[in-house]
């Protein structure tokens, strides 16, 4: 676990996408963010107060969190500079971005110096066991797509929010770095060794026998070239009792594979559903999380209006207008 | 490449199973072995003249293959003061071993003292690109099964054989440790990370437009609960043009998870055909190998018989009838 709360790194950030990962705690953890840390050049903002690495000290900061992209994948030499002055000031590090801090001599030194720890998410961890596909106790939710990147980890933490609202045990199950970074722990699966996808998801969600749920994060889509045999690993080792299907309306074709266009709903639904019986044969769908953020608002609920019908399944946009149906079916299907 | 002729090694193996890497060398590869390397304690053999190190030498040897399996995966000492005597004699050491030849200092430092290669199969290439599914020139045949271990590799290995035997191009594409040391190239698709699971595929069987064949063997099950993130990925990475299910009609359960029972091979068959389409629509199933070595020889045939009557399509044991039916109907499906 990474120890909070954290200051959240900006740097000299210029592009709101690059910065997805500090957004996703500042939305999702702002209880754990004492504020934000940025350069002068640095136009963004999460709205959180902007303070010096000595001012978020003395607010109780913990860790710095890196929550930043990093284009080509090295670490800029003002990222290693700002890290080694945090380590010095007495915070941890932690960092989801893929070149990893120990291997940046200068901050292995200056943490081992200071005695401070170091949080690469992004390395699997080292003793993740081959999956067996047993039947385990508790009850899981899988968020799944009909592609990478519509909204699986948001409908995810907007799921597990909604349902402690309602006084319900669940606990949402990270399996990406921002996913990870947010809930201070997890298993990135895009870095794990491929025979151990299925056995990996067994280890971050173990049998549980509170009554709770455990709401996984899905990954990629059975419908990308690239990353199908991740999710199909993800299907087997969640062994979900309920899914959840994520899709973007707007978007054009497969996500960094124009040739292939989005599957649509109804195929993506029962294809996932097959793949899922393996481990857990009375898998049911129990809802359907849109994006719409590119359209009008009255468009997005007759939109949302029209899948529900079209599938008799809830179909909802999680940030627009919330996942109370969802979590209505749900309860319906699984008596508490 | 690995530089051939090869002495295999057995060292002290007592278990026919742990050398079943050294036997695919010895049965595929038989111009390419000069002989076998065994202790006094071995009651093992290959067939083949049994040779000191010093006699290989002699006899032209380049590469000491380390074709067994250790318990607990380990170098064993006994291995490592024989691969440094082969090393010192001017050998090269190749190895399908978990633990990594480079990893161990002795080796290290005797390979570059004698100046000689240490090959380690299992090392997955540094540079793999995640996939695209972007459609390629050539064409492709890739072995499926209803589990792991049914013979995919030496359906694929005995499919090139006959099809170069009968004057087509054919060339075996290596997905596992055995048949990388066997065609002496390929990737070790276990130990590749989750995401590049097909980009590591489409590297292996890159596009052709000699009019020949990639053969590209398969992995794991859709099936199977542990691996089918693996085959999954293999299947969209392969872009197969022609299938062939590969199957074991005696075997009580899925390996490795007594409580998965084998799926029948319709299921199978439909399930592989659906997730291929993806990245090749007009894939077809050419044929089924089983392996029928602990059958009678006229219940086998009958076996046969009955199956390729069920499923339209030429069902044979490569091993004990020859893969013939299966290169006439790849034949008459894809006109050369």
């Amino acid at each position: 676990m990474i120890p909070g709360p954290y200051l959240l790194y900006l740097g000299n950030s210029r592009d709101e996408v690059g910065i997805k990962t500090s957004r996703g705690l500042a939305v999702f953890r702002p209880e754990e963010c004492v504020g934000e840390f940025r350069h002068d050049d640095c136009p963004l903002t999460l709205g959180l107060t902007r303070l010096t690495i000595a001012q978020a000290v003395a607010a109780g900061a913990k860790t710095l969190v890196l929550g930043i992209v990093n284009a080509g994948g090295k670490l800029a030499p003002t990222l290693v500079e700002d890290a080694e002055a945090a380590l010095a000031a007495g915070l941890h590090v932690a960092s989801g971005l893929h070149h990893r801090l120990k291997d940046e001599p200068r901050l292995a030194a200056a943490a081992s110096r200071h005695d401070r720890l170091l949080f690469d998410v992004r390395e699997p961890p080292a003793d993740v066991p081959v999956g067996t596909g047993a039947p385990r106790a508790g009850r899981r939710l899988l968020t799944v797509g009909t592609d990478c990147s519509v909204g699986k980890m948001y409908t995810t933490l907007l799921l597990e929010k909604a349902m402690r609202a309602r006084g319900l045990r669940a606990d949402f199950r990270a399996t990406g770095q921002t996913g990870i970074l947010i809930a201070g722990s997890g298993v990135p699966l895009d870095a794990v060794v491929a025979d151990f996808i299925s056995g990996a998801i067994e280890q971050l969600s173990p049998p549980r026998d509170d009554g709770g749920w455990d709401l996984i994060e899905g990954q990629g889509s059975l419908f990308h070239p690239s990353f199908a045999g991740v999710s199909t690993g993800l299907l087997h080792g969640a062994q979900p009792d309920a899914l959840v299907i994520c899709h973007d309306p707007v978007r054009a074709h497969m996500r960094g594979v124009p040739h292939f266009k989005l599957p649509d709903i109804g195929a993506c639904l029962e294809a996932n559903i097959r793949v899922a019986q393996l481990t857990n044969p009375a898998v049911q769908a129990v809802g359907i999380a849109l994006n719409t953020s590119a359209m009008p608002r009255d468009e997005a609920a007759a939109l949302c209006a029209d899948i529900t019908q079209r599938f008799d399944l809830p179909c909802t946009d999680p940030v627009a207008f919330g996942v109370s149906p969802i979590i209505d079916r749900l309860l319906q299907c699984f008596a508490p």
